[in-house]
């Protein structure tokens, strides 16, 4: 497989300025953020209905658009994820067009974040870089340890001291270095930021973000491909930092551009914690500007006080006619649980806000029940199983006897012990 | 997408009887399992590289050699697993073709156990449960959990009291009943039988058991179709009941029979736990017969101690001129780390059993380093924390502050403070 001919740069979103492409997020001049951009041109005519369904069941069929350094050879097969029909979860929410797109099982780590991550560390390796790193509230920490330890690099990831045990472990067990900071994410990435330059490390959400963020429109034409080359009426995408919800809607106008779908003005619904809910707030205050908070939730792979991308997302929301919901921890328990219970998906608390919040926007009207939407799952259940401590009741032991049995279960669950059940043998099955 | 039209039936493997399609395991005359057999005339031509290449990327792209009821619409991407190259473990091992078939991120539940599950369960419905359960050790009671949930089925699973707390919570949060039996899988396994018989439910390892088994088959369509449609020298796989070996051998032979891959003998190595090694014992010592075991070992998804398909499993084994081993608990932690240090695969201790006894094959020359070698990781990591337990010190948090990094940095890991790192920037990246 060869690496994308594409020609791309880095480009303030602000005034323009080029920089070729180097480790840097922001402008010198004016401090704004910088983007890849492509010469869709030069992508024209490569980038095709055709060309991607004879790529690989992974993101790399979508590499025209991606910012991969030439001479790269993408080998780890990463995300291109199910995108399952919730028939059930929409009879409970009345939704009758509702799918899930599943990160919870994305490779390697069970996150979206394994698209992001292998992105940037292919540019990690064509810069030189021999240390990587990043400011992880988990599943971020996770896939910079599992990929760069697949590709070599040594592995330094920083971490708030209160992160769940499962993605503490799930990021030692590769070798990488996790060092606990006695802070939130936000203090978290401030010194990174700090340590990126002083160490010279390749930081995939610091000095690499730029490129690390191109990663996430892959969910955006995986969304659109397996919808069979159509866009969906809405996405609900939960928000920590706000820049996957701005990715999908990036890969989403590249696709209208080069005419693999049909333009249609896709609605953008954002979902957070309430117990951190600046882009939600922002967006339901009608602001321009992000008031940062102190995060207190369950959720905390959302749990970013202070989100780099948080006014454009809550911009870009408005600009769509979406809308934010957050939503408690009570509710995100619910959520996890609902999901579970309907579309036998486990999801984390992240994924829970995400359930919670679509099922709030369909019973305040803001979607109606026809419409198809798209919500985005982005980890693991098994990643957060703190969250769920106690809600389920670890009975007692039965004896491995018959009788033992009976007894229990008409204890426990009388509904279990039905009549017996008619068998259907239609003539033998077939 | 319709259902196969393939012709099949269960049939006894002894004694030849045939059953039409019944919710049975083993034959009333001479008691030996039964088995679904396919009328593999009527599935030539039907069964094509191209066929299968114009199928979802999920199991049922192999879906004209799976026992799928007339009318089941199969909508869950189950399964289509990576295969990835693992060269970095096989520079460490002595391996210079070595790939590593990844379960641990089947979906929905992450173990290969949702290809049989989703199987099984097509099979019940055909038959009118509403009720369905297993014994399990874990993956399986996951999977029954979720993919019931999914189909509206009522669920009832049965596990040794010592489960592993994530498994336990991953089948209660889809709203299963989840029975805690007072012994080990096999106590659990025998119950359930009686239960099947009491209360009509489709277990989907006892009563559904024959068409269950096939779903395993689809490791074996998978492994051939990601080597580019030929078949691999090895392939090492863990051992439980014994089912799953057998089921990939199953899938290769009708391969080659209906002339997609080229023929060739590929050895079989079974992979198991000292402290459950019933089949291992036997391949070693010669025997058709199994010695049943008390399991004592942290690789509880292998602990079965008198496995239904055992002996066949160890005469096939060497007949392929195949060999088994056995690795202790120590070695199995090993191998879970090695896995992950190497690959970026965290899988569960059935896979550092895999791991592991794959190591030792090669060091002990039973495979020649230019082999080509298929090992099957069958479930994530993230299922058995326990066993990486005090393994990894969660060392003291630090302060937000750069200079209390340095100092933690010199203190824990001297090497990662080299002298600045030399950037490649290449003349731009591209």
């Amino acid at each position: 497989m060869v690496s994308s001919c594409t020609k791309y740069e880095l480009r303030c979103n602000e005034c323009g300025k080029s920089y070729g492409n180097v480790p840097l997020s922001a402008c010198s001049e004016c401090l704004a953020p910088l983007e890849v951009q492509y010469d869709l041109e030069s992508v024209r005519g490569r980038f095709t209905r055709e060309s991607i369904a004879a790529g690989p069941a992974n993101i790399w069929r979508y590499k025209e658009l991606l910012p991969i350094p030439e001479g790269f050879q993408p080998d780890l097969p990463v995300g291109f994820t199910p995108l399952v029909r919730a028939k059930n979860l929409g009879k409970r929410i009345g939704a009758d067009n509702l799918y899930v797109k599943n990160d919870a099982v994305c490779f390697p780590t069970l996150s979206f974040k394994d698209r992001v991550v292998s992105v940037a560390l292919a540019n990690a390796q064509a810069f030189g870089f021999t240390t990587v790193g990043c400011s992880s509230t988990g599943n971020l920490a996770n896939s910079v340890a599992a990929q760069a330890a697949r590709l070599g690099l040594r592995a330094c990831i920083l971490v708030p001291s209160d992160l769940e045990a499962a993605k503490i472990l799930n990021t030692q067990v590769y070798g990488a270095r996790l060092v606990r900071i006695d802070g939130n994410y936000d203090h978290v990435n401030r010194l990174c930021t700090q340590i990126a330059d002083e160490y010279n490390w390749g930081f995939v959400n610091v000095n690499l973000r730029p490129y690390y963020a191109e990663g996430s429109k892959t969910v955006g034409y995986e969304i659109a491909e397996q919808l069979g080359w159509r866009l969906p009426d809405n996405v609900v995408v939960p928000m920590a930092g706000g820049s996957l919800i701005r990715k999908i809607r990036k890969a989403f106008r590249e696709l209208i551009a080069l005419g693999l779908v049909e333009h249609k003005n896709v609605r953008f619904f954002g979902a957070q914690a309430t117990g951190c809910s600046p882009i939600s707030h922002a967006v339901k205050e009608g602001w321009d500007y992000i008031e940062p908070q102190r995060p207190n939730t369950i959720a905390r792979s959302l749990a970013i006080g202070n989100p780099a991308d948080g006014p454009a997302a809550a911009k870009m929301i408005r600009e769509t006619g979406g809308w934010a919901e957050d939503v408690s921890d009570v509710e995100i328990v619910s959520g996890i649980q609902e999901l579970a219970e309907t579309e036998g998906i486990f999801t984390e608390t992240a994924g829970g806000v995400t359930t919670a919040v679509t099922a709030r926007l369909y019973s305040h009207g803001r979607i109606s029940r026809d419409e198809t939407t798209v919500v985005c799952i982005t980890g693991n259940g098994l990643k957060t199983t703190d969250a769920l401590e106690g809600r389920f009741e670890v009975e007692r032991a039965v004896k491995p006897k018959l009788a033992a049995f009976d007894e229990y279960i008409r204890e426990v669950d009388g509904s279990l012990v039905g009549a017996a059940q008619e068998l259907v043998l239609a003539g033998g099955v077939q």
